[in-house]
Order: C-alpha cells, then sequence, then structure tokens
C-alpha cells in the first residue's frame, strides 16, 4: 500500500487529494499506530510514537484520537516531563471495550474463553466431556450454549469482535471446513457455518484454526522472535513449527502434525487408521492406559502419582516422543522443543527419556544439543491462542472496527 | 543498496557524485543485467533488458559492454528488426570462456564436473571407489589428483572462477568444517582447507555445502518456482525441503536429514548409531544386501534384474521410505516428493509401496494426494547444483570477476 522511503502519513494532509488514496493511507496508518500501542513494551506517548514510525507529532495525535473514539486506546494520567514541553500521556490497550472470543472443541473437553484488547480474561469456562467418535451435531449444540452462557456473562455493552475456533485436526481454510479430526471421528464439518448462527455470534466473524497452531501462536506471542517446535499434548498430538516468532503453515496449512509420525510401523492402529503413529503410544489417552487410569482422569496427576506403572508409562510416552521429535529435528533443524498442553507439567518426567533418544538420534546432537523445555503458557492455551487471532484481526484494521461500533 | 521507487542505475550519470556509491550502483546493475541474460529464457536484446529493468537503453548498453569485457556476455548475429531502427543483438551467457568446478566426494564414487556460465560441461570425470569408514587423508589425496586431472583437461586459458565440493553429510557454513558424514565416518574434516592446497584451485573460492541439498537446487533451478520434497538416494539418504524454488536450510543449514528418521526403532544399527533409521532399509546397501548383491554392483540395475529378491527389496525400501515420507508429509504439509538419485531410476519399481504408505499413513492424503516424481536432474546431480553454486557466486558480483581476470 504504501511507497517510498517517506512515512505514508505525512502525505494525507499535504499531497494527494484522490479521496481513496487518502483513505488507504489512513487505514495503514491507523493500523501502524495501534500495533506500537499493543506491542506489548512499555506504554509509549504520542510523541514517542512519532519518532518511533517517523509520522508527524501532530498526524499521530489524530491518530490517536480515533483509536480513543473507537474505544481500542486509553490515555493514562499524564506524567511530569523530566524536561521542558508538555507531560507526557502513556497510551495503552483499552482494557473492558471489546469481546474477542476464543473456543476450543477437543477430544474431551469444550471451552470458551473472552479476552480485552488488554489481553485479560474478561470471562471464561470449560466443559470436560467424552468427544470420542462423538455426532458433530450435538457437540456443536453444547458448544452454541457454552458460549451463550460465557457471553451472557458479560457486561451487555461490549460488543463481541469475533470468534475463533481451536480445533484438533485438519484445517486448510479460515472459513473452514474441518476437513478431519481423528478422534473426534469428524470429516467436513461446517462448523464456522454452525457457530454463525449462535445468536450472540450473529454478524461477527467466526474463523476456523488448528488448536496446536493456535497454541503456538499464543506461545510465540509470548518468547518473541525465537525458533522452535511446539508439541501439544492433547488425547491427541499436534505441532507447529515456529521460525523467528511466526508459525510456518506449509502448503495447506496443516504442517506441524507430528502425533501421526510413525514411531512404529507394527504398533497398534491409530484413530488415523494407520499403524504405530505417535499419539498411540503418548497421547493422552495411551498415557492414562499405560497407567493403568481411567480414561477421565487428568493426566497431569500422573507427575505426582508415583509408582512402578506411572513411571513406566511416562517413560515409554518420553521414549516414543524422542523418537519422533529426532525424526522431525533431522528433518527440520531446529534446535529448541516446546511442550505444551499436558506435556508441559508432565515435563520434568519426561524429558529424561526425551533427551536420550535425541542424544542417539539427532544426527547434529553433538555440535548442537537439543533444548526441550515446557511451555510458558498454560492453562488452555489454544483458547489464548483462538482469542488472540480475534484481536490481531481487530489490529490489522482498526478502521474497519470504528466504522463497525459507529 | 538501492532505495526508492526508481531504478537504480538512473543515477548514475546525473545525481551523486559520490564515488562509493556510484561504484555500489554499478556493481548491482551489472548484477541485474547479468541475471536477465542467465534467466534461461529467450536471449535478450539490450532494449529488452532496459524495459524489463527499467534502465535506460544507454545505461544498459554500456553495462553490457562491460559484461562482454569480462567474457560474461557473448552477443548473438544480430536479428532484423520487424520495426525500423537498429536491429536487435540477442545476448547470450558466454561459453567456454571461465570454469565453475563441481566436485563431489561419496560413500562410493569421487566425481569433479566443470561447467561454463552457459552450463556446458566443459570436462568431467567421476571415479568409482569404497570410502567407507575411510581415512580422510588417503581420500582427499584422490580428490586433489582427480581434480588436477579433469581441470589439465581444459584449455589452458580458461580462469577457474572457484570450487564448491558436495559432501554426504552435515555442513554449516561454506568455509566447513563438515560436520559429520556417518558413512565416510569422518568427522570435523577441513575439507575446504585442504582443498584449496590444490595447484589447479589455488587462490580461488572453495565453499562446501550437503549433497542433497545441491542435487535439491539443481532440480529447483529446472523446476521454477514450485515446492518439494526432495530425497536422494545414494550409500546414505539425504534430502531438502524446497519452497517456492528455494531450498530451507533450518537453523544451521542441517534441515532435510531424511534418511535418519527412525523407521523402526528395532531395527538395525545405522552408521550414525541410532537403530532403524530409513537409511539401512531403503539406502544403496541396504537395497544391494537385500537383493544379495555385491556392495559395488550398481543398483540402478535392480529396476531390470527381475526375480523374486529383487522385487521384495525394492518392496521393502518402498515401504520404508513410504513411512518415513508420510511422517514428514505430515510434518510439512508438502504436496510433492522428488525421487533422486539412485532412486529417480528406480521410481517405477519404488513408487507403488511408497504410493500405499502414504495414502495409509498421511492425515490429508483424502483431500491432497502427495504426488511422487522421478528427478528431472539426473546424472550426478549434486555435482550440477555444486557447479552452479560457483556460477551463482560469480553471477551474484560480476564486477568482482571482472576485477579479478583484468
Amino acid at each position: 500500500v504504501v511507497t517510498g522511503g517517506q512515512p505514508a502519513a505525512q502525505r494525507i494532509p499535504g499531497g494527494s487529494t484522490d479521496p481513496a488514496r487518502q483513505q488507504s493511507l489512513r487505514r495503514h496508518n491507523l493500523a501502524l499506530v495501534l500495533a506500537h500501542i499493543l506491542s506489548g513494551g512499555p506504554a509509549p506517548s504520542r510523541a514517542d510514537i512519532a519518532g518511533q514510525v517517523g509520522l508527524t507529532r501532530t498526524t499521530v495525535s489524530a491518530l490517536v484520537e480515533d483509536l480513543v473514539q473507537a474505544r481500542l486506546v486509553t490515555e493514562l494520567p499524564a506524567l511530569r516531563s523530566r524536561t521542558a514541553g508538555r507531560p507526557a500521556v502513556p497510551l495503552v490497550p483499552a482494557a473492558g471495550t471489546l469481546a474477542a472470543v476464543g473456543i476450543e472443541i477437543n477430544v474431551d473437553f469444550l471451552g470458551v474463553r473472552v479476552l480485552d484488547l488488554a489481553g485479560e480474561v474478561l470471562a471464561e469456562k470449560v466443559l470436560a466431556g467424552d468427544h470420542r467418535s462423538s455426532d458433530p451435531d450435538r457437540v456443536l449444540r453444547s458448544v452454541a450454549t457454552l458460549v451463550t452462557t460465557v457471553l451472557g456473562r458479560l457486561d451487555g455493552d461490549i460488543p463481541v469482535a469475533g470468534a475463533c475456533v481451536a480445533l484438533p485436526g485438519l484445517v486448510d481454510s479460515p472459513a473452514g471446513p474441518l476437513r478431519l479430526a481423528p478422534h473426534l471421528h469428524w470429516s467436513g464439518v461446517d462448523v464456522a457455518g454452525r457457530l454463525a448462527t449462535v445468536r450472540a455470534l450473529r454478524g461477527v466473524p467466526v474463523r476456523l484454526a488448528n488448536e496446536a497452531t493456535l497454541a503456538a501462536q499464543a506461545e510465540a506471542a509470548r518468547r518473541g522472535p525465537e525458533s522452535f517446535l511446539y508439541v501439544s499434548g492433547e488425547v491427541g498430538i499436534g505441532g507447529a513449527l515456529v521460525r523467528d516468532g511466526r508459525v510456518r503453515l506449509g502448503d495447506h496449512g496443516w504442517a506441524g502434525e507430528i502425533g501421526h509420525l510413525t514411531v512404529d510401523p507394527r504398533g497398534p492402529e491409530c484413530d488415523c487408521r494407520a499403524t504405530g503413529c505417535l499419539e498411540v503410544f503418548a497421547g493422552q489417552d495411551a498415557l492414562r492406559r499405560a497407567a493403568g487410569w481411567e480414561l477421565d482422569r487428568p493426566v497431569a496427576e500422573l507427575s505426582t502419582a508415583g509408582g512402578p506403572a506411572v513411571v513406566e508409562a511416562l517413560r515409554q510416552a518420553g521414549e516414543a516422543l524422542g523418537i519422533a521429535l529426532a525424526g522431525a529435528v533431522n528433518l527440520l533443524d531446529v534446535q529448541q522443543i516446546v511442550l505444551g498442553g499436558c506435556f508441559a507439567p508432565l515435563a520434568a518426567e519426561l524429558v529424561p527419556a526425551i533427551d536420550a533418544e535425541l542424544r542417539r538420534r539427532v544426527l547434529s546432537a553433538a555440535w548442537a544439543p537439543v533444548q526441550v523445555q515446557a511451555a510458558v503458557v498454560g492453562d488452555y492455551p489454544a483458547l489464548t491462542g483462538a482469542a488472540t487471532a480475534v484481536i490481531d484481526a481487530v489490529a490489522a484494521d482498526p478502521a474497519s472496527w470504528s466504522a463497525r461500533i459507529a
């Protein structure tokens, strides 16, 4: 949109008189200024922003005025300036002015988490359940009820910015459908279309994404420009490759399905109908079965349960994870692995066996040892990633948001 | 180097008087013009180039003059113009004016291939040998002799532009060292330093790269902006991921080591000391052993040999390749696989078993069937890739080349 070495907004007051072009530059600059305020660093003043993005102070002030009007930005009390001149007013993301709705449909739970622009949780609820080989209509009705319940707790004035649904399977477009979720036994389900009919979501954009991709995005947002392979442990096992802070999605958006790397071709059959996938050795159900537990007992308890069956279940899962991760590292040349989902609270127990396989199987292990860490973002990270994806969509085009709430 | 919307070279005659800046713009524009002539399309005229890169005809003519002087570009006989004006002179890469030296050290052969800028082979020689668990000094002496022999066949006036060595192992920098080559049993060998002392290579740049990476680059150069996973079948098995025509190297340059994906953790020990790697089921030695052949018989003959042992050897190798490739596709989301090295002439025999595993194990196979094809570039593709890397280095900075031969 913006060309040349000059910052875009300086052309608005002076140069072009083409209204379409002025409009497009204003949109671009609004997003630029909002991005600086949302970036997570110290709250900037108008002058700070002007200096950083290379716009005039007057232009920045006009744009900030629009963002405050749209309730996207809030002014904190002015700081006394150490030098002469007007005191600086710190600008922060507005709190409680919009609802970004993260939804997760997973094999053993449904969840809704609502964040505002400041990243605060406005409301949330997670509902345990067994959706293995489930009827999509029945589950989507439960999701609709859950969304209605959670959004009903919000202050009635808060506009809903959109919803994003985290799914345990293949999604190649934000509009869907969900191509395949092996453990749900769902295939070709129009999740977005169904949820768009929920009254509380009527008229707002509903998008879909893979749960591990969203969890990895939430993790990447906290870690900054790092490169890592994220592994999401749920009933299924998902993954995502993050390079320099960005998730790499592959040709269709399906990359990272490490749960279906073959660990042992003669192993048990997986819900995907192949044999010996990583999931059948290290997914939550595999962990529970190996430990002799019921399928509804939380696997996080394995870290403190003790006993030989539990120890052996964790060792086997760690070994299978290590074999699959070693293959992934040989293929991808990535030096950091982040254990997310149920693997995060079990990291201390899983890492020794994972490390042993990595040292043995990664060709370059002697020169560049692979680091295995627990995820920083815990507690349903895909729900946070989903809600954050909605915030990102608003932040990418604040002018549309202003128009919508006007 | 070049900023703003205006093409760079137009500033040379008029604007800046800073000599360093003029020098840098001239370098940039020389490379730009040469890239158009090397691009492989129909031979362009000066006017074609001026139109395409946005420089004036006068500027392009001056730059072309320099490239002709440096013997990088040749003028073909003028074409009669269909309109009025001067007849167009087609410009092509110069033939036989420089020697780009590709060298390959592999487990069962050494090779040298010399290309000119036009991509023609000026001389080449491949020497069979058994370098399993070999002494680096002894092998590097043989390489030196081979390089001397092959370069000795060239016209004595042809200057050597540089050499690139393809290696069956981990290389993280063009300067080396070779970190590890499992089948050679080499570790930390300064291949570039050793070859730089060969008289015929004295004073020219010698760089190192992984053989599968170079073979994939040669394949990508022929295919254009496609995305594919390249699998290189030698005694070891290497690989490289190409996205939009570019090899993705990973954090250190080690990506693509699919030969060490675990196919069966209880399988035989690999030369890398792990167990059950793809190589022990589908590398050349594995194919030969399964067929009951001696280790020096060319595996390409398996395609016509027939007999139950040969058929079973190919089926087993195809199955192992399919298991590893399915894992790679689940992880990378890439829809095309290119079989290179010894797998190319065996593609018809290997593909059925590969396809069966891909259909069974790739989660997205029903929506996006994976295509498996034989490589287009055959006949020691890493040698071609290595020599081409030298040409690319000259093309990136023709001004340095002019200075060197002046």
